[in-house]
């Protein structure tokens, strides 16, 4: 058996492929797909299925391509209105070399979520590992919230059923192949270690433990945020994505052609990092580092194209990759020889202004700043400045509202990465006197500076 | 001024990309371009021209495709009925960045043939390279026979007045960019070394010094081989390639696929080194390593498909992508695993059996072999075996009738790669006792045994 | 945490680096060390430990080099008289970021053989993996027999009561990371699959399921095979290899050169395929293809140097590093140009003949032919062709006069590659009239032709 | 022949290595010489000489530890106290393969200065290229003040002789093979061009058209900068360079490690780009962004070890490999997790303010600001803003008393990035109010400001 894990970067998404006997098969490959050709290339195997987790909210699938290249058989779970593949039976089998892969319907996440478990007839007839989807993490489980708040309950208790009727069963001694890593947007706390076993999980996994009631109240509390990329995504997923099925190129952008292109509304997204945006930025950039690029998508229609800013060729290319996986089919450009370009021939530059936590004290003796935190809830909840305002960031340009003019403000996050990318929504607004506090939380911490909870 | 030389193995094709101030050219682009998209993106610089050097005939030009990506205009010169890109005044002229290039009509191997002269304003009036074509190669210069023999003397003398009427008028110190290399057959003899001037080339190229008229003699004096899919070549270059425009995925067969596909006629390809052929491979199978892989032309129509016998990833890589470049759109697939693979299965195995030079010395003694001596005209007029049979490689189906049977038949190029694609085309065609020399005409004159001229 | 395997190809050799919050520790290093230098980096992160899973017999330990250049301290078990690093109690802890690594004595294989649990303290107290050395192999356990018969049965129950007092009780869901894959002659059959888990070991490897009294009987019934550059691998290994410690250079020979290192007695190990040596090759030569490099160890000392004749340089790389680390420190140069230009230059060739299994059964019928059986005794067990004579390839150099003289004979093994090697061990003793059955027992079996069993 | 040019990014360094039938031989290496070791064995070449072009001013000669791998012969002029290798005679002669290399003697630059020509016998008696050094570049010459002010025009004027009686006499059509190309501070104003011919140069480049006489004014009349890292790097490559002769590998430090080793007085490089260090950085760093890291010679002596802070793995490599090559023989390591796990943990950041041009025009209308120009003198000639002060960057902190206190202090460069260096400068000095002008003259320019020459 030789076995393979294709990591993608800003969703976290953990996509597979396995081959015995010069046959191959893929589990939830992402939209750009010459890296699975590739793997069973070097294997001298063929890829024959193609087997889906689910439909997927985050990230294009990129199976019909891959099955139009190789001539794989695509495969899905039932109760969503798949337009291509073919929908499993619970318990439907596939062998594919000397292993056996058998589909198990795990609704919960999502309604067609489907994990496999696969057996290697060579040894025995135990499963030795499962693909786990979006219903089980390590670490935690998947959301239930995608079908409104008036089914969590119900699709909760589905989870429940198929982690502890379908999953556990299987065995402790089963490694546990999920479709998401650490930090991802579909479960709230992913472990950052990607080994474990359905036996580790049942031990230390924080949601495994509870009654099903519990489980279902405290899935049912959860406050996740969606964002509005994720429509789309549906969309493409269940129907197929638009064409080309190829990443793009994106033309080098001379600073006067960016300009122009600037000039007819196409937004910036600029990947460099905090301080160097604060620093100096093209004005009217969102600044959207790597790790969190994925933000764009609360900001820039999928079905846009973005001028970008990067550092060097190997940013540009994780940003052409990573937007298109997202369901960006198409770039408007990038600025050739990045930023300094830019200002080499005389073009202005924006800047945000950095404080960091020992600043911020200052400033809160004299200035009564106001701190913007824009993390998620359940980070909020777990502890926040005396007098900070939250706003989850995807929110803040409809809130911007409650933002009180005339003082300071102060974006704050975990450590200075997303509120950079929530000072540029507030520059671009036109507010002023806007910081980006480097260090965040983690440093407010760190200085054993005082926290408050709601 | 960023320059960069795009090589491709099998048909000695360079190609070349130049940049300046964030604009590019490119000169005689192949079919497959990712490499021009790359080369440009990271230099920060966009395509904006393509220049041809001539229609070309061994080779399928990636001009429509690269425009496509990149908005890049095509050019090529005039004479013939090209059904894409703009045809060139002779002295056209073009700025890219801070660069001046300058078109000269220059026909003689092709009608159309183009040279580029390349200034660079920065410094001064003068050219600094010239990108030849195949009209001038380091130590020879371009065939001039494919309008047939009686046009051979009339394109010769054209091709002498581009090269001293337009070539080395541009100074001796200016630097030769070619768009073929060693072992290319659009020329005879050119020389292993890439780097030249018009100063070099004017001293020391053998048919720089000679008057026009021993030019065009020695010109209509040459024995040139025309392998059959350069029609098809001309065709696709004038008119445009077959879809897709992208290189082909060929498919991992399992040795019973294999052999189902072999069962229909697809023919196969051999790319392992001749003491591997010889030692054991399938039957009927042609052997064509690598640097002789454009030897498929003469047996396989490039509209076929073909099967592959290769050492491992990295030699199919190189095969298919050789094979493309050459007008092989689609792959019928590879043996998974090699021939192991095969051999393990029980699968059946020929060979060719080995001779060194004292071997055939010794066999000649006693059992009157027939050497069948398969290199060029060129290479046999310089000396070969006594009472060798000379039959030009790509000649040797046609001409089997020529070769007595009933005695063994030793095949004999320059080393042993050739008469392997020879030897196997014998054994194609059902002779038994057959031999290549290993060594060939190199070992046997590092040896001191004779060579007779006619 | 952050976690990857680093495969060493020929001796199947798993060493594994871990890292959380920029510490990390290494398991079972090889001898050049580079890679995992390069991985820590790559994940901003101090290699602190080293930590030794026990002596080791196949491959030489890069610990020391490891430690010199990143200040790691090396750790291993009890039991052997190590000349460097620290002596582990059973049960040590060690905090490497959030993770505790815990050393368990487990001796058997070797005196000093450890296990290391490991903890994720973020998570819980149950250990979520185990490093299991030579102790524990995805489906099979170690070797006992190197302490020779006498201690054979002792060892073995040590063994039982490490896999079954220490590894087993951390329960079923701990995953299993062993020193070995398939391959490995420090197991006699591990598996193809990598993944497994105390769980999957327990309920599917076949060891597991025996009686303590059952697994001594078997494990003092296994016959190995022990090379004997192995002996040399356990002094380097306790008192530290020889310098210098990095891969050689190896020079590149032109023939008159190789010729001259030959004539002095320099031995040459050709790593093409069997086909290619059977086609031709070098007089005396020894045919070890890269997957069974290995077997070089039983006829040329490791403090030797030899000659090296390859396909391309990515052949060169293979050899001279997987030499390196079985320890071979220096490399006499190898053929530049390949065995092409020996042949160019007119040296001499010699060939294997080379048998398919309907030509043996051909041959039976009239020419009596000694089929020499090379393979293990654990496969020779399982069954043979009838008549065949076994000799395991490690011991024909000293057990050739058991081969009749006078008749052709056939070297075999399961597939063609080890009796490639042996064909070469025959030819360079002199002998005549030599076949490699390419297929070997696999394409016998395949083809439905009959076996026996002693 | 093969040939092949080897660029070190940060001096504009070229070396070349050249092989002809399996002997290779190279030109000018750098310390770290892998590279040449790993493209001759992918040519199957032995490198067999090494010759240098001169003692070398700005980089770390490799030639004795190439050597001592390959067994090269090392070679270099006469008039300098070379501790190792042979001294060449002027017209000395060898052969490479089929290849003949010619030493001339061309003192000007440095006593010992020798060119190379290459003949290629297969082709005729005339070069074919030319290794200048740093004797003639394409578009300049080498400078020729190492010697003292009272050796200059005896030097330039040996220069003249070398160039005019021994270079420029092989011939207009032989190509020039540098040891710098644009950027680096061995010649003034070397064209960002690489090809050029001895043609090329006697047209075009500004130098070559001049009288002796004039040569020598011209050359007498220039203003260059010494880096005091010059004087030890003549010693090191003159007696050979400090142990070990390899890479260093930087520890990855936590920011708490970092802390200690800066609290230690070491030395800190930060290589991310100006607005990066503008925006946030940690205070008493230097602002060496990768294409003026070499400017670190100014400040921080080579026999010390010095800290880094980088974006990425690969500017970690290459500001490694880099200061290596200037002589930096160890690395005290680099901020694991970069500038973001530094305020992460609550750590302090420092700034430079960031001015552009329109700012820099409001702010002279207001505050007075003191405008510091860094460049060379040369630059500095052609034009500068009114009222500037010219202060050459490596002279700043000698002759920081000569910025007036009191008022802003704008620095400032061409583009943006040595004013960042010059800004660190200041800051570490205490000084407060620091700008640093981003876009520099170009901008300046660009927009049309104006401009005063002395």
């Amino acid at each position: 058996m030789l076995f393979q894990t294709v990591k993608s970067e800003i969703v976290s998404h953990l996509s597979y492929i396995v081959a015995s006997k010069g046959e191959a098969f893929v589990v939830a490959p992402r939209r750009d797909t010459d890296v699975y050709v590739e793997i069973a290339q070097g294997w001298g195997a063929q890829i024959k299925h193609v087997f889906e987790t689910h439909r997927n909210e985050d990230y294009v699938i990129g199976s019909i391509e891959l099955a139009r290249i190789t001539g794989a058989k695509v495969h899905h779970g039932s109760g969503l209105p798949w337009k291509y593949g073919e929908t499993l039976r619970d318990g439907e089998e596939f062998k594919v070399g000397l292993l056996k892969v058998v589909a198990l319907h795990t609704p919960g996440h999502s309604p067609d979520s489907s994990c496999y478990a696969l057996y290697d007839s060579e040894v025995g007839d135990k499963p030795v590992l499962v693909f786990t989807g979006d219903t089980l993490f390590v670490g935690d489980v998947g959301r239930t919230d995608f079908l409104g708040p008036e089914n969590t309950a119900m699709m909760s208790g589905k989870l429940y059923d198929g982690i502890h009727g379908k999953l556990l069963p299987l065995g402790d001694g089963v490694v546990v192949f999920p479709a998401h890593g650490f930090g991802s947007v579909c479960g709230g706390s992913i472990s950052e270690r990607e080994i474990s076993t359905l036996g580790a999980e049942r031990a230390m996994n924080p949601m495994l433990g509870l009654t099903r009631e519990e489980f279902i109240e405290r899935k049912v509390g959860e406050r996740h945020e969606t964002s509005p990329y994720f429509k789309m995504m549906e969309k493409y997923n269940l129907e197929g994505p638009p064409t080309p099925a190829h990443l793009p190129t994106p033309p080098a952008l001379k600073p006067s052609e960016f300009k122009a292109a600037k000039a007819k509304g196409t937004q910036i997204i600029d990947t460099r990092a905090p301080p160097a945006f604060g620093g100096a930025h093209i004005e009217g950039s969102y600044s959207l580092p790597p790790t969190r690029l994925s933000n764009a998508g609360w900001v820039i229609p999928i079905e846009n194209e973005a001028l970008l800013v990067v550092d060097d060729a190997k940013a540009l290319d994780f940003a052409v990759k990573n937007l298109y996986r997202m369901g960006y089919t198409r770039s408007a450009g990038y600025l050739a020889g990045g930023l300094e370009a830019w200002y080499k021939e005389g073009n202005g530059l924006a800047k945000v202004d950095i404080a960091t936590c020992q600043g911020l004290r200052e400033m809160m003796k004299t200035e009564k700043p106001v701190v913007v935190d824009v993390r998620r809830y359940s980070e909020w909840d777990e502890g926040h400045i005396e007098d900070a305002v939250h706003i989850y960031l995807g929110r803040l340009p409809e809130r911007l509202g409650e933002i009180p003019e005339g003082r300071p403000v102060v974006l704050q996050c975990k450590t200075g990465t997303r509120s950079s990318f929530a000072a540029s929504i507030l520059l671009k607004a036109g507010r002023k006197n806007v910081y980006n506090l480097l260090g965040g939380i983690d440093a407010w911490k760190k200085l054993g500076y005082p926290l408050v909870k709601d």
